[in-house]
Order: structure tokens, then C-alpha cells, then sequence
């Protein structure tokens, strides 16, 4: 049985990285604890400042869309949105078959 | 400080994949000691069997670097060279900032 991974980003407005970083830190934290959750990670390009990437593992692609339901996620998602340029593409999924340092 | 990323891909010959996925499982039980190794996850796409994603984290890319001379990793790498499609792309480098379930 895979579990569910997920590799996307979202970029910011010029200037805008570091608080969209921030807030994805933050949901890091929130979502650290929902049901099927392995890795929440934030990064950023080291060429684009602007680009922030999240990789995520769960045990399911239904765990990953709960954690939108994490309380205080949804205000996170509306603190983000106005400082994205433009929308949100779709990351690239991933069935994930194991490896080293994911509980 | 930021942590060292790398999210990769290595394409099998036709009939490979799941091969490969082996090899880099075993690969990344051997790592998992290496110093700075955080996090060493084996992917598969979904719509392609015979693709196989890397995703590392580590202390810094020296660590990363230094791990290919752990012990076994070569014969690793050689055991995975004959069956690859073509040479292996340059991943793509991530300055982690963190999250959650890496340690």
C-alpha cells in the first residue's frame, strides 16, 4: 500500500516570499497532527525567492484533502491567497513507497 | 540555516521500474545513518512505472555528496546503471526551510 505524496509550489508576489513561507510554516504546525499525515515540508527555490515549494506525504490522497478542514487552515489559505501571483497550480502526485526518515 | 534538498527522478528501461524502485529502497536503508541525512523518500509516478522519484533532505549538500561514498552505495549504483533509460537529470535543488516529520 503507497502512501499519498504531493510536490508543489505556490509563488508570491514580488517581495511577497518570505510571508507566504511564513504562513506555510505555520501550517506545517497546524497540520503536523491530522490523521495520516508523514511529512508537511517548506521550501524554497534557491534561485526564487518568490517560490515557495510544499512536499507532503500522507496516507491517503483523503487525508491530504481533510487537513483543509484542520481548524485555522482555512484562515492561513485566506491569509496566502492575496499575496500569490495568480492561482495555485496542481503539484505533482506521487506514490510513495517508502525510504528513510518518514515515520 | 537552511537544510539541502533534492527532488530527482530516474527512468527505468521498459519492464524496470519496479527493479529500480528496489534498488533505491536499499539505498536509502543504507543512507539513513550517513551523517545529515534527514529524509530519503521513493517515489513512483502514478502514470509511470518506469519513473522513479528521489526526494532527500540533508544538513547541507556536502553530507549529500559524501553519501555516495557510503559503504554499498556503489555497488548500488552500479547494479542500477544497466537498467536505466539514459543518463540521470540533475534534480532539483530545494532550500528547506522545515516542517513538519522530518527531524
Amino acid at each position: 500500500m503507497h502512501k499519498y505524496g504531493l510536490h508543489g509550489s505556490l509563488t508570491a508576489r514580488p517581495g511577497e516570499g518570505q510571508q507566504l513561507a511564513a504562513i506555510l510554516l505555520e501550517a506545517s504546525r497546524l497540520v503536523s497532527t491530522a490523521k495520516g499525515c508523514h511529512l508537511y515540508l517548506v521550501s524554497q527555490s534557491p534561485d526564487d525567492a518568490e517560490t515557495v515549494w510544499v512536499t507532503e506525504v500522507r496516507d491517503s490522497k483523503s487525508d491530504h484533502d481533510n487537513s483543509l478542514q484542520v481548524p485555522g487552515v482555512g484562515e492561513l489559505i485566506a491569509r496566502a491567497m492575496p499575496i500569490l501571483a495568480g492561482q495555485p497550480q496542481k503539484g505533482q502526485e506521487l506514490a510513495v513507497l517508502g525510504g528513510a526518515g518518514i515515520g
